[in-house]
C-alpha cells in the first residue's frame, strides 16, 4: 500500500533528478566566493575568450533602426541565412538557404538535432572526452550516450571502425562529435570522417558534427565539414555557432545545417514552437560579412602563440601529462592529483599564490564512462599569453601546495 | 524477417513524426505568395503587436559599451534579475532573486518547466483552447497534454474541480494554463485559481502559470499571480516573458519564477547546458526600469480600445460568433463555415478585397480533443483600429465569397 504522504510529495521528473550540474559551471560559487575575498581568479576553465568581439557586430548593434522589435523567421532571418550561406561557400561548405535553421546558440541546434533523431532510449555513440554539455541535451531529450574513448597516446584519434561496431544496438541512432574537438583538440582527418561515414551508411545510423570550432586550427591541420562527405548527404547533420567564430558567446546565434529535407522540416517545427531566435543578434551577427578575411588568420597567429605559451609553460610542471592541440582551444591535461574536481575546489578555496589563483574544469565531466578523467582537467587558452604564463605558475604552486597538505 | 532495405531507410525520431506544424505559422508560404502578388495581408493570426517597442528598450541595444560579447550568468543576468524583482514587486508579487530564472523567451520557460516537472509517458491537463504552441513543447518533453475544455458560454472559465479529477491518472503531473488567456481572454478569478491550488494540493500536481499578458486587462479585471496563491509555494510555477509586456517579442527574454528550491535548482542544471540567455537583450530588457508608469495605462487603454472596436465590427457579420475577452489580446470567434483552416487558406489564395486580405489562425490548432475549434479562428487584435475595421470588413467579404463559391 502507497503511504498517503510519501504519495503526497512533491517531487520532480526522473530527468530531472540525472540532470548532471555543469562540471564546467558548478565551480562557480567557489570562484565567486574567491572573488568576494579579493583574490584574482584566472578563467582556465570555460571557453569564454577574451578576444574583442569584432568592431562590425558591436556596430551591428548600435546601428539598429527599428520600432518595433517584432518576432523573426522560426527559421532565421532571411538576410542573416543568406550571410550563412556566404560564409560557408568562402569556407569551402556548399549549402542552400533551405538547408539552414538558426538557432538560440549552438546549444539549441544540438538539443533540437537530438529530439528530432532519438526518441526516448534511444542510444546516441559519442567520442569521449566530450562537449560535457552533450549530456544535459541528451538527459532532457531521454537520449542515453554510450562512450566511445579516445586516448592522449593515440592523439585523441577516432577508434577503428570495429570497435564502433560493437556499441552499437537496435537503439542506436546517430555518432555525436565536436571537430575540432572540444575538449581534446583533435582535428579529425579525411580518413576518420570517411570511416564515420561509412558507419553511419552501413548501421543507418545519423552524424552529428558539432563544428563551432572551425576557424581555429593549427600546423596545417584541416577543418573537414561532415556536409563534404559523398554518399551520407542525407545522414548529416552539421552544428554551428558564432560564440567562438567572432568572439560573440552572448549573442546566442547558431545554426543547424543538413541537406535531409524531412530533418529540415521536422527541425523548422520545433523552431515554430519556440517562435524565433532573437532578432537583434541576427542583425549583428549578419555583420560578419563586413570583416576582412585577415581577422580569422590573426586571431587563429594568437590562439596559436597562447597554445604554444601554454604547452611550454604546461611543460615545466612536473607530473603534468597533455597532448598539444591540434584545433580548437583547449587540452585535455593530466595532473599528478588522485581527484582533479577536489584540487580544482582546493585552487579556489583554499589556495592562492600572490592572491592569484586559477579555475579549472575537472576532467570527469567530459567521459560518460565511471571513473575516467578523475584525474584530468580541461584547460582553455583564451587568456592572453602573460596571462597564461601567470596562470600557469599559480597551477604549479597549487600542484605542490595540494601534494603538502 | 526484417528488410534490410527498411532496416536501413533514414528515419526520424516518434517525436519528429509526431510534432505539429504550428497552426500559427503553417499559413505563412501562402501569405508570403499572398504578399508576392502585391496584396495587402492584416495579420489578425499572430500576437505581434504593432505598437513600438519603448524607445528606452531601443536605446538599451544602442548604448552598450562593452569589447567582448560574454557569456553570461545561466541564472540571467544579476542586474536584469534585480530589475524583475523590482517589476516583480511592483505588480504586486514578492520575488527573491534566486526564485527567478532569465529563460530565452517564454518559450524556453514552459519547455524547461515541462522537463523539470514530467517524464516522457506523464500527463499534464491542459484548459483548452489553449496557447497552440504547449503542443509542441509537449510532444518535444514526451508529454502527453489531456485537454479540460472551456466555453464561450461559459465566459471560457475554468470548469470544476470535479471535471478535472476525472481527468487525474498516476502520469498526471501538473496543469498548465495561461492567465489572461491566450487565446480566449479569460482571466481567471480568485475563486478559479484556490480551486486549481486546492486541486494541486489534494492531488500532488504543480501548477504552472503562463503570465505574459498580466499587464493586459479590461473592465476592471484583476490578473491574480498563481505566485500568491497561499498553501501550494512548492507547486507553482511562473512563466513570464517580455515579448508582449513591452512589445518587444524579438528580444527573446523570459523567465521562470518558482519558490520550490529543488524545482529551481534542476533549471538552473538545465539553464547551464544552454550555457545563457542572449546577454545584450537582457541589458536592454533592464532598460524597461525606466519606462514611465504610464506606459500601460496608455498601452492598455489602446489595446481596450481595439478590442472595443473589433467586437462592433465583428458584431456587424452575420454568423460570427464569439465572447468579448476580459484580457490579453485575442478572441475566440465561431465562423460560419465547416473549416476554418480552409477558410483562411481561401482568403490568402483565392481572395482580396481592393487588393487585401486578412490572414487568420485556424481554432483547432489551440483544442487538443478531435473535431474541437474546426470552425473557429483566433483573431490577434493587434493592429491600430483602423486597420482592425478594415481587415473585419475584408474577412465579412471574404465570408461572403467563401459562402458562394
Amino acid at each position: 500500500m502507497t503511504d498517503v504522504t510519501d504519495r503526497l510529495t512533491v517531487r520532480l521528473s526522473e530527468r530531472a533528478r540525472l540532470m548532471p550540474a555543469s562540471p564546467i559551471r558548478r565551480l562557480v560559487p567557489y570562484a565567486e566566493r574567491a572573488k568576494a575575498r579579493g583574490v584574482k581568479v584566472y578563467h582556465l576553465n570555460i571557453g569564454q575568450p577574451d578576444i574583442e568581439t569584432p568592431a562590425e557586430i558591436i556596430k551591428g548593434y548600435k546601428k539598429i533602426d527599428i520600432k518595433v522589435l517584432e518576432y523573426g523567421h522560426s527559421a532565421g532571418l532571411k538576410s542573416y541565412i543568406q550571410s550563412l550561406v556566404k560564409y560557408y561557400h568562402k569556407a569551402g561548405i556548399a549549402v542552400e538557404p533551405e538547408e539552414i535553421l538558426v538557432t538560440t546558440g549552438g546549444s539549441e541546434a544540438i538539443s533540437f538535432a537530438l529530439h528530432a533523431l532519438c526518441d526516448p532510449g534511444d542510444e546516441v555513440i559519442v567520442p569521449e572526452p566530450f562537449y560535457t554539455n552533450y549530456f544535459g541535451f541528451a538527459i532532457m531529450a531521454g537520449v542515453r550516450l554510450v562512450p566511445i574513448t579516445t586516448r592522449p597516446e593515440n592523439g585523441f584519434a577516432l577508434p577503428d571502425k570495429a570497435e564502433f561496431v560493437r556499441l552499437i544496438t537496435p537503439r542506436t541512432r546517430a555518432v555525436l562529435f565536436s571537430n575540432p574537438s572540444n575538449p581534446t583538440g583533435a582535428v579529425y582527418t579525411q580518413d576518420e570522417l570517411k570511416m564515420l561515414g561509412e558507419l553511419a551508411r552501413e548501421h543507418n545510423l545519423f552524424l552529428i558534427s558539432d563544428e563551432v570550432y572551425r576557424e581555429f586550427v593549427y600546423d596545417g591541420a584541416v577543418p573537414l565539414s561532415v556536409l563534404n562527405l559523398k554518399g551520407v548527404e542525407d545522414r548529416v547533420v552539421m552544428v554551428d555557432s558564432i560564440s567562438k567564430r567572432y568572439s560573440a558567446c552572448g549573442a546566442r546565434i547558431g545554426c543547424l545545417v543538413s541537406r535531409n529535407k524531412e530533418f529540415m522540416s521536422t527541425v523548422l517545427k520545433f523552431g515554430q514552437a519556440r517562435l524565433c531566435p532573437p532578432t537583434i543578434d541576427q542583425l549583428a551577427a549578419q555583420e560578419a560579412e563586413q570583416i576582412p578575411p585577415s581577422y580569422f588568420e590573426q586571431v587563429r597567429a594568437e590562439y596559436r602563440r597562447r597554445r604554444d605559451v601554454l604547452c611550454a609553460e604546461l611543460n615545466k610542471l612536473p607530473g603534468v601529462r597533455f597532448l598539444p592541440p591540434k584545433g580548437a582551444f583547449y587540452l585535455i591535461a593530466g595532473l599528478p592529483v588522485d581527484d582533479a574536481e577536489e584540487f580544482a575546489i582546493f585552487m579556489l578555496n583554499d589556495f592562492c599564490l600572490n592572491n592569484e589563483t586559477v579555475m579549472l574544469a575537472p576532467g570527469s565531466g567530459f567521459y560518460a564512462t565511471p571513473g575516467m578523467g578523475k584525474n584530468e582537467v580541461r584547460i582553455a587558452y583564451v587568456l592572453k599569453c602573460e596571462e597564461l604564463v601567470r596562470a600557469v605558475a599559480v597551477l604549479g604552486a597549487g600542484l605542490k601546495a595540494f601534494s603538502q597538505r
